[in-house]
């Protein structure tokens, strides 16, 4: 008989969570997840196949959630939220869809995408089936200024991710460049997902922006957080394997940090290995042993709880109460995940 | 020197021809060009590059012609036609840049898409851009009965291109299956793309349906003959290859005529380099022959010309005049082109 797990809820209380924010919005949530798989549906049946597997691919639903919470946050007390949540997610849906799609070298990686799974084409038509059915969701809820934000949003999400292909094998990337890249490809969704919340609510714009500030923000933490985990996560705890972006040339704040603190020796290792693509076994730790000599990833993570700070911050135009205690929260958490 | 060309002006004003639509749309069709240069633009170089690779391939335009040509037909007399035209050619353009995705195996025809320039992946997200920004020019046009028209014919685009997929290397695919496919995959996008002109207009429901029936039963004729062209095109006059359908393992009306029409042993050659995708040197002459023998390219032929008619014909609750003779004419060249 296996051995009882022994809690420490101490600890547990400790950590910072999303469960609170769960807890509240369950309710909410469970009609958002039951109108994604009703908007999903096709006759054609690859699509409700291959959408499933990533809607249920283990998503955290952060971004519905923020439109969720955002809105009960400014008061509003509708149904609309519900659907503009399952447009949020649909974007991100087909997002991520589309960023696994891989040329012919890529593939060879054999990672469990739907791209790996069902072949490049599928994922990317089903993605866009997604993007345009989170578009009606929109259409039905009848909102111009929402769908402004939802669209200009989507087109910001694809620069952001043609802009980072553009900065990816780039040791010259500056974090400028960087930070724009993640502004737009992460921090802009959060953003609008949060931000409508408030124009559901028809509250004032300073509202509006302190949403969007907070959603802007927590959207920087967790990319900053993202791109750290990728040398340091304990794989079973984290979606994508150590390394992917090492291996994809990304150039991320951590090696941007290292770049800038290398002797040229060690400048030579990330031209060969990102640059140049040249990467031999052993490479990926020596670049982790590296970042830590140089402190790169405990200064993206102590960057990553300035933007989670500043999340937080945001929220104290609205009243104290539950629901601002678990949405500062959800920031506590974006900086303290997968460890 | 070379010698003039003489040119049997007799048989030129036989030929049907989009020229008369040209002619009376050059203005309108100018601004339409125009606003697609001014809004594919982007900080982020490779988008105005790469979407300008295909925005500027050729391409007829017919799409947002339609669109146009129908306003005007129904008495529009405004603005918000041209950027609307260039709504649908931005969803056109998004489509035909996802449509060229493929997988490993695919890249080794090294055709001249935008993909095998670039790669997949800017082609992807460049898509996404191009659909996020139709988007936001139906948004700043306000109306939300064409972001309802157009965001539905979006998802069914998608839907017709997963459906498509499906259907390839499926001899027994039915008609009926491929009709499907057609329908959604290109007569929608015409349909929606003339209907717009008569909600612009604020005609009535009637004339709305009378202009879907004409976009959809051209586009239908406009596939088949696409369709038909696959195996009967000179190279020179059609932008695909021939053959590009056959070594894709596409099932077409063409072949489904010459399958059912064919003894076993023919009926084993279809399976072999359609499903099995065992293609040989010679088998395209083979297939091109075994069509020819069964009368396959004459009665696509003869379909499509059925549905152009059905096209010209639905025109005819409008007023008699240059330009509803100048639509109907593009009915009559989509079954004449190519040729």
């Amino acid at each position: 008989m296996a051995p009882v797990p022994v809690v420490d809820r101490n600890r547990e209380a400790a950590q910072p969570s999303l469960d609170p924010l769960f807890r509240l919005l369950q309710g909410d949530l469970d009609r958002v997840n039951t109108l994604i798989v009703e908007r999903m549906d096709s006759p054609v049946e690859l699509i409700p196949q291959l959408a499933g597997h990533i809607v249920s691919a283990g998503g955290k639903r952060l971004r519905p959630m923020l439109t969720l919470g955002c809105a009960r946050l400014s008061g509003y007390r509708g149904d609309r939220h519900i659907a503009l949540a399952a447009a949020v997610e649909f974007i991100h849906t087909a997002t991520l869809l589309h960023d696994d799609v891989v040329d012919a070298s890529g593939l060879r990686r054999g990672r469990d995408t739907a791209n790996a799974v069902w072949g490049n084409k599928p994922a990317v038509l089903v993605g866009d089936f997604l993007f345009a059915r989170s578009f009606q969701l929109m259409v039905d809820d009848g909102s111009l200024r929402i769908l402004d934000i939802l669209s200009r949003t989507a087109a910001i999400i694809a620069e952001g991710e043609v802009h980072q292909l553009i900065t990816a094998n780039d040791t010259a990337t500056t974090e400028t460049a960087y930070l724009e890249v993640i502004e737009a490809k992460t921090a802009a969704l959060f953003a609008a997902a949060s931000r409508i919340g408030a124009v559901l609510a028809e509250r004032p714009a300073s509202e509006e922006e302190a949403l969007a500030s907070f959603g802007r923000n927590l959207g920087i933490a967790y990319q900053l957080v993202d791109d750290m985990l990728d040398f340091a996560a304990r794989p079973t705890e984290f979606g994508k394997s150590v390394g992917d972006d090492f291996r994809d040339g990304k150039i991320t704040l951590p090696i941007l940090i290292a770049f800038s603190r290398g002797d040229p020796e060690e400048r030579g290792f990330w031209r060969r290995t990102l640059e140049q693509g040249e990467q031999d076994p052993g490479d990926l730790e020596r670049a982790v042993r590296l970042l830590e000599r140089h402190g790169a990833l405990a200064e993206t993570l102590a960057r990553a709880r300035l933007y989670a700070a500043a999340a937080a911050e945001a929220l104290s135009v609205f009243p104290d109460g539950p629901l601002r205690r678990a949405l500062a929260e959800t920031a506590a958490f974006a900086t303290a995940r997968g460890f």
